[in-house]
């Protein structure tokens, strides 16, 4: 059983956090919210979100794993207004899901989860740095970087106290440094890896402008962001693997 | 002889109701306003317009038919801002059409009207039931059909005293029931047919959001869509035609 | 040496202004200001601009050229938001310019000056007709001679003292008139050229709308457009060669 109430904003906000690297996921329906967890095909990112139940208008389930097309609910989710509410209601019988806006229902035919990739484990990692960051400084940095390289490094300056963005195209570089007053927080520890930019562009579409995201690094590690919507009741983790740095 | 003054906006929904089914048409001059009636090369919509002479900031005609091609036409309208006025004189001698925006000349080579297709006459039907309803729910009705189907029901049950929409897809489905207090009004009586969505997306991308479209529907009929613009001074009537259902 | 600041959008005029052009070009850094001369590989259209010190927040050089690439420097201009600084600092021995915005910093390879085309000499031409215009009616013009044809002429009737567009298409034509009270000056003297429209499309994108058009017009000869940008500290003139006009 499975019967929600949630405005289309953040229902939304949801999708899009893990359609930017998967097109289907399993998604648990836990007595105290939703939980996804998804890796793209070629196992480089993840993504580890959580929705609570407070993030519902209401919110019933005795638990239960279904599987859904992200896009294809993300168009009826994109149906709705901003401020809408949007009703989930599951029929377990026929494993369709109905979909109600204002009226409008929608019978939506889920996915046999066991057709649905594996869910990854997110390895806890033992990572030498943090930096708390705006998602507009991301999004600055990935932006530029894309206008020379198809590779970011992503690191932090001990010493400096800095974190930095390096792109090395063939011609023209692109270089960001943020001290600790421009950043949110800082808790230095020497850190550099390569990523590749497709990725991290994917990750940066899903990270509001205005949101506050914690990053973790390492020398030669995956890096993780993590960041809150819907009022601090959903919780998004992205882990991205990093390149082999070419010598 | 024909020469009017009208505002662009008028001229442009005047010229959209029609684009949307064909490419070009033949406009009657009458002394009271003119008057367009065309169907689509598939015999399936039809579409009849007219806009009264009050429509006009001025408006003068002892009678006459012209041929124009629609998109021509709008993309000249199209040049003119929303509240500008738009100098419409037909040069009987040359057939060309002199339209003036603003200090700006476009002469218009008309279309001999012999050479356009015939025009429709729309028939009187004795439908069943007759809805009036706002545009902006016929657009929630065919944006969501459209995405999981061709084809779209429209139907009212006579009983519930509710008009209702289906679409029916491989695997998704779509539904929306308006009851009398989500209408504007209902006249009831059992109604049920099956349409090609690609005509009525046209049909509503014409139809104002905020237009009051009186609807008149039957068992396997056409349907008939009726809505004002231009403060009342232009009326249109949609027709129709229903594709045979598969059992 | 070089080392400036400037405004985003001061930047970005003048690079448009140039880029609707040529790819590359030359910029002369003059110890008052910068220069740009360009022409395009078909010589039919010329641009030459001129930036003064006093249009940057800040200006230093001991004078030099340098050779970029315009589409790629509108790039990294494009990620400033229009009222945040650019910085601008010439490495001389790695030939690389260095663009900081808001401590992203990128370093854009230059393009060796003697591989880009010569720059042209802008001919001190005598003509006959000399008018002001707006920015939206030569904006106005070219749309809607755009719609019939692929060329354009432009004139003055010294006699009737208006200047006046004109366009012709297989089947429709277009015509504006200005007269003395339209336009923002007049200096009589007849004047008709035929001109290429992609060249003048091209040139009307770099023209403000609400920019004062000074317009040099003679009887088969270039047509002259000077301009202001930057609150009157930048001035671009276009030049602009007719077309033989067939008889």
């Amino acid at each position: 059983m499975f019967n929600a109430i949630v405005s289309a904003d953040t229902l939304q906000a949801t999708l899009d956090s893990v359609s930017v690297l998967v097109d289907e996921c399993k998604i648990h329906l836990e007595e105290d919210g939703l939980e996804i967890r998804a890796v793209d095909p070629a196992n480089v990112g993840m993504v580890d979100l959580r929705l609570d139940a407070a993030a519902f208008e209401s919110y019933e389930t005795d638990g239960g794993l279904i599987g859904v097309n992200l896009s294809r609910l993300e168009d009826i989710a994109g149906m709705a207004d901003a401020g809408q509410l949007v009703h989930l209601d599951l029929d377990e019988e026929t494993r369709k899901l109905h979909i109600s806006i204002d009226g409008l229902e929608y019978t939506l035919a889920l996915i046999d989860p066991d057709s649905i990739r594996q869910e990854p484990d997110l390895p806890d990692l033992d990572l030498s740095a943090n930096i708390v960051i705006e998602g507009k400084d991301i999004d600055r940095s990935v932006t530029a970087a894309d206008m020379v390289s198809d590779h970011i490094a992503l690191g932090v300056d001990a010493t400096d106290e800095l974190f930095y963005v390096d792109a090395e195209g063939d011609t023209d570089d692109v270089h960001l440094e943020l001290t600790r007053d421009d950043l949110i927080d800082l808790t230095p520890g020497d850190a550099h890896s390569l990523f590749s930019l497709d990725y991290l562009k994917n990750m940066n579409k899903a990270i509001p402008k205005d949101a506050e995201v914690e990053m973790e690094l390492g020398e030669e590690f995956p890096v993780k962001m993590h960041f809150s919507f819907a009022e601090g009741q959903g919780r998004v983790t992205y882990m991205l693997a990093p390149r082999i740095q070419s010598e």
